[in-house]
């Protein structure tokens, strides 16, 4: 049940430092896909640090989170701090199961699963035999995706033997996917991230959105002030703005288009990505990752696949000009 | 697993609203244990907010919270947003027991070892045939402790047979108690709170201090960044400020003593409590509880006692008038 080694991440730069140690400062951190241009912050109140959350706090989160899921109804969600102890919690919670991981994916899914003690393997795509079903739409770090009707003709599936669809939409909100997020019913959990869209990955805040009886034992296992008093703060003023989320999509997705520009102008075939990430092969990955790495600029590296790099988006002017150094 | 009703807490004001609607503003909470004044949080850098806690970030807050807590080597202490999660996920992470709660106490250790299904007793003392035993030290609500000679024979007593001492040191921070944190060993788990010492409730942090192979799996269920970036910063700053610490247990015990004697003032029999909160018995509690929530002042009362309330800590000048004015 433990003992497994902890799964490589972005966003460390520690481990920048550790690798490339010569390298000019400030780092500029691509390694994760969260967004560089994070969402302004409403002045905090004093009570947000010194009160336990109440539940009218957090019935009003909720409330936030459902209109911009397209939830019609708050009961069923499940707010955490951060998705990741969603994807860790919810495998505890389930019998024993054999659990499809539908990928490459992000990698703590597989972990998260394996480490609750059921029988997990990597699968192609949605047909496997298994009891659970994990896929993330869309796909980190490819962008693969599917549609609703083939998600929910698999959880259907799924559901008739007692079976579960887990749909990891961190990635889906700045992108055109079609959210399973209004479809509650058994047999479907979908994960929605905050941190990655709203630039703001410190405050830790996810969700769950499940059948409410799932929702419910999701909630017993984080106790009742898991989400600390920022984060319900900020989380909902940030979920009730469409507009930004709208001029977000925008403007992500122009620099999207701009990184592509430059990974393909310096030899690398995209293979795809999210407004907040691209991922490409490259002839050489592990040669133009040290030469990132020693111009200070830190991307996401895969183990299993080294001609593939992943590239966040600079943040600012200079970030884009010393990566457009390197990339030429 | 699932079903049980919620169990009640202080600091909800919600509920005291529509207990009081018509009671005068701003409510006075007397409900929790929280520090009324709290640590002076440092400025935050916003990157805080923006970027996932590093490594780094939680290595600094964990040695920080080793010197704070006494404990030579910070391998098995684990940061967590809040105790609570830590007094949910523990049960969920050891094989079935016979767990005996010494209390009457913090309602929620029984509540979460029930959950997770074990076969839980409340138990008047630490000598109880049990695999799991588990005592708040000092008490909530009646401040009774234990010295660690007394706890630590009970610990060995279960180790022998493979069983564990859970020691909720939640209060022992301002308090003159003998803390189990330094006693790393097999069969022990010490759970300390931040949020009332420090009356920063809101930002969600608490430890659990183990032997490093118990650490490791509390850990892994909670996932590499379940402590907020605003927390990890706050909580390394406090938790290395020993004057504060120091000031915080002189005044507010001066504080304690100044309340005990309004309760007696007011006909109550002191049963005890600690410096952030006092309990009592008084002749007619319902009573009592009723005239305070009138005037705006919400205290924590017990289902099982109706005569016992428990009082924080007024947070000023104002609300200490208002006290006065009820209990005279």
């Amino acid at each position: 049940m433990s003992g497994s080694p902890p799964v490589a991440h972005g966003g460390d730069l520690d481990a920048a430092r550790a690798l490339f140690p010569q390298a000019p400062g400030p780092w500029v951190d691509l390694s994760t896909g969260i967004n560089p241009v994070p969402y302004p912050c409403p002045p905090l109140e004093a009570s947000a640090f010194r009160r336990l959350p109440s539940a009218s706090d957090l019935a009003a989160l909720n409330a936030a989170a459902a209109r911009a899921y397209g939830v019609a109804d708050p009961t069923g969600i499940v707010a955490a701090p951060g998705t990741q102890i969603l994807i860790e919690t919810l495998p505890r919670l389930w019998p024993r199961a054999r659990v499809a991981v539908v990928g490459p994916t992000y990698a703590e899914h597989e972990a998260a699963w394996g480490r609750a003690g059921h029988s997990v393997f990597p699968a192609a795509d949605l047909d496997a035999a298994a009891d659970v079903v994990v896929v993330v739409n869309p796909n980190n770090p490819d962008g693969r995706n599917w549609p609703a009707a083939t998600l929910l003709a698999c959880a259907e599936r799924l559901a008739m033997r007692g079976g579960l669809l887990v749909v990891d939409e961190a990635f889906a909100d700045l992108e055109a996917v079609e959210s399973l997020g209004g479809r509650r019913r058994p047999g479907i959990v979908v994960l929605r991230s905050f941190g990655k869209t709203y630039g703001l990955a410190g405050i830790r805040l996810g969700f769950a959105l499940a059948e409410p009886a799932l929702a419910a034992r999701l909630g017993e296992a984080l106790g009742p002030w898991a989400v600390s008093g920022p984060a319900l703060a900020i989380g909902r003023a940030a979920l009730a703005d469409e507009d930004w989320r709208r001029s977000a999509a925008a403007e992500r997705g122009a620099d999207a288009g701009r990184l592509d520009r430059m990974i393909v102008r310096a030899g690398g075939r995209l293979i795809g990505g999210t407004c907040l990430f691209r991922t490409a092969e490259f002839p050489d990955g592990p040669g133009l990752f040290t030469r990132l790495g020693e111009a200070g600029i830190y991307v996401r590296r895969f183990a299993a696949a080294p001609r593939r790099l992943r590239f966040g988006l600079p943040a600012d002017r200079t970030e884009w000009c010393r990566l457009s150094r390197v990339l030429k």
